[in-house]
């Protein structure tokens, strides 16, 4: 029979990423297109004690059972802690677990875009996010970016001109660039956004994976008013599959965002809450981070020092990140990577073709590199393929060039 | 500052149920409000066993990272057997995982609810599901209920005058009522929705908790043409607190529901999944139904003691269900129940009041009773508090009519 969707999804189809993720589950594919944290830096012994600890205890039982929508009152003040860390303070009624990152944008999507309504992007962006937006019938915009950050000219053109409700930014080892947003960059384009009357939505699940350089602050510890939603996702630093985050927001958006949480899933799951809790109070995250986070500066240099050596000079433009997963490749302006991501998975690797991360789909000679879950050895195998892919790519662009002109 | 919110989420705030939750969390009340299964039916020692043996397999590090959206193939399939049970045949890519029954809901108004559409439900329904209906901007509209099942008349009027998307029941031992449709309602309801085009939500989480009474086969295993959604929770019969179930639906209808996951929380807790996983494929879901039902039976029989004992004779038309956890109570006209529930609250007790359970709020006079989660003596001293304070209504009611016609 046919279907009549929801105008919403109607146009909607499965994200990129998921989908190569499950093409890559098969197995015999050198994957470079995820987002997952490196398998080694998984606390698997911590969160192995942790459940031991609560079974011996007697507590299993008592994670069994519904809990409140807004999350556990001491995952929500152990994420406080964290929080303090970076400048953040958020009481824990203005503190909302969420069942990954994901559902804190989605929840901040729902509870603030209407139909029609613009909402600003960094272009390239969290190509989900784009998604995200365009299920609640709300309109990317991207706005430019700078090696500062974002681009101040043209993000105050588009909060005049197009009013938009939000202005989502993943300032911190940028997912797909890797690049992060100066100080300066953060306190001007808070000040827009006070002036304009436009919510920030922060999103952090990078940032505490700092292998050089300095930190920086977060814009929601700049912020006074109330005006920014800060997303910390564990994800990338405890684990992507027990689905905890946590988003801290003025106690008003905070009950706007719990009571969409009640309609979405009722509450985070409490076995995954527990071990959450128990990890942030034991204060291992940043022990276990810096135990491992060597791991991340030597993949990330392997993968730079690979780019540099396989693709042909002057083909490739590339960040070059201080912490996070990503890195980031402009090409030669004759390759569209969606085609060379076809030749490359028939090679057994794969990456993320950069279009997707473009509010208006442009970016056609850009991709997106996770450097974070492959050994050194196996980077520099998928960028020597990769780099005679592209050089392929050119050389027969060349013979067509050279036959178009004859 | 001032938030400017969602048109969607303007109106709505917390459910009743949630913020009595809460409220009972407190501990020294004595509630009848949530929908917790018996926490002495939950199978403690079967997750904890699940969980020993996933660390000393040392597959613990597995479910730490990211899945697909749509579950695990394994949790599908042991859904699929599950499924077959009650002769609903599902394949793997017909099923998907979600984060609760309450996630199946949702996804199901996002995939099919424009703004503005009519979804019709049975009056009185559970009441989050109203609100989900209104955060998709769509407009439940109640169907009138009979002791079979819906008013078919009634029902057939209004999606002849109303194209309603979906029609969403809970047709065994519904939230809130814990009355059962026929089979001969639930072929018809579904011969209406082939004739008008509607889809129809199947909302199943109690069935497997039958005491008495013969089982009536799900309106999804009558279903030839893909018409009917299927939701399946594992909450009141493994855990609430994991978050799992699992939806069962025609492959392009399943697709978008997966759609719709990958935006709001990319997957299902790995660790959750895995539980459920092993527990259903241990065959014990069924063992333990049966080993623990004799305590709803018990509860249940009690509540209905204490109900027909203490409440002054002809004040209360109540259900008999037998399975599920409600029971629901029309009471004298008189009496309206969001006065009582105040009025039970300060006395230590909670119920849910029938309004929230009303697409046009009407039902002032009716309330819900869960019997599941407390012991036979509780709910005797429950009940007898309610009564009490039924009988003092009524009384001051007549002294205010006997003031009224002097």
């Amino acid at each position: 029979m046919e279907y009549v969707f929801s105008d919403r999804l109607k146009a909607l189809s499965g994200t990129a990423t998921r989908e190569i993720l499950k093409l890559t589950q098969g197995g015999d594919i050198l994957s470079f297109a995820g987002g997952l944290p490196a398998r080694e830096c998984l606390p698997v012994g911590d969160i192995e004690a942790i459940l031991q600890e609560l079974m011996q205890s007697g507590g299993l039982a008592r994670v069994l059972q519904y809990g409140i929508s807004e999350g556990t009152a001491a995952l929500r003040a152990a994420f406080g802690r964290v929080f303090l860390e970076d400048g953040i303070e958020a009481d824990p009624d203005e503190t909302v677990i969420v069942s990954g990152g994901q559902q804190g944008l989605e929840l901040c999507c729902k509870a603030f875009v209407n139909r029609g309504d613009a909402v600003l992007v960094e272009d390239p962006t969290y190509l989900a996010f784009l998604q995200i937006v365009k299920s609640y019938e709300g309109r990317p915009v991207g706005v430019r970016s700078t090696d500062e950050g974002l681009d101040l000219n043209d993000l105050e053109e588009k909060m005049k001109t197009l009013s938009p409700k939000l202005l989502y930014v993943v300032p911190t080892f940028s997912n797909p660039t890797g690049k992060t947003y100066t100080a300066k960059n953060r306190r001007a384009l808070l000040a827009l956004a006070e002036r304009y009357g436009v919510m920030i939505v922060e999103d952090d699940p990078y940032a505490k994976l700092r292998f050089s350089g300095q930190p920086v602050p977060p814009i929601k510890s700049l912020d006074k008013t109330g005006r920014v939603i800060y997303i910390q996702s564990l994800s990338k630093v405890f684990s992507p599959g027990l689905r905890v985050a946590a988003v801290a927001a003025a106690k008003p958006v905070a009950q706007k965002l719990v009571v969409g949480k009640q309609n979405t899933d009722l509450h985070t799951g409490a076995l995954s809450q527990y071990a959450a809790q128990r990890f942030l109070e034991s204060g291992k995250l940043n022990q276990n981070i810096a135990a491992g986070i060597h791991i991340y500066r030597e993949r990330k240099e392997a993968m730079a020092a690979a780019l540099d050596r396989y693709i042909p000079a002057g083909v490739c433009t590339r960040t070059d990140p201080e912490g996070g997963l990503f890195v980031w490749c402009e090409l030669d302006k004759r390759i569209d990577t969606d085609r060379l991501f076809a030749r490359a998975v028939e090679q057994r690797i794969a990456f993320v073709p950069g279009r997707v991360f473009f509010a208006d789909g442009s970016g056609g000679n850009t991709l997106r590199l996770n450097f974070s879950n492959a050994p050194p050895k196996d980077i520099d195998r998928g960028m020597e393929i990769l780099g005679r892919l592209i050089g392929q790519t050119l050389a027969n662009s060349a013979k067509i060039s050279y036959n178009k002109s004859e």
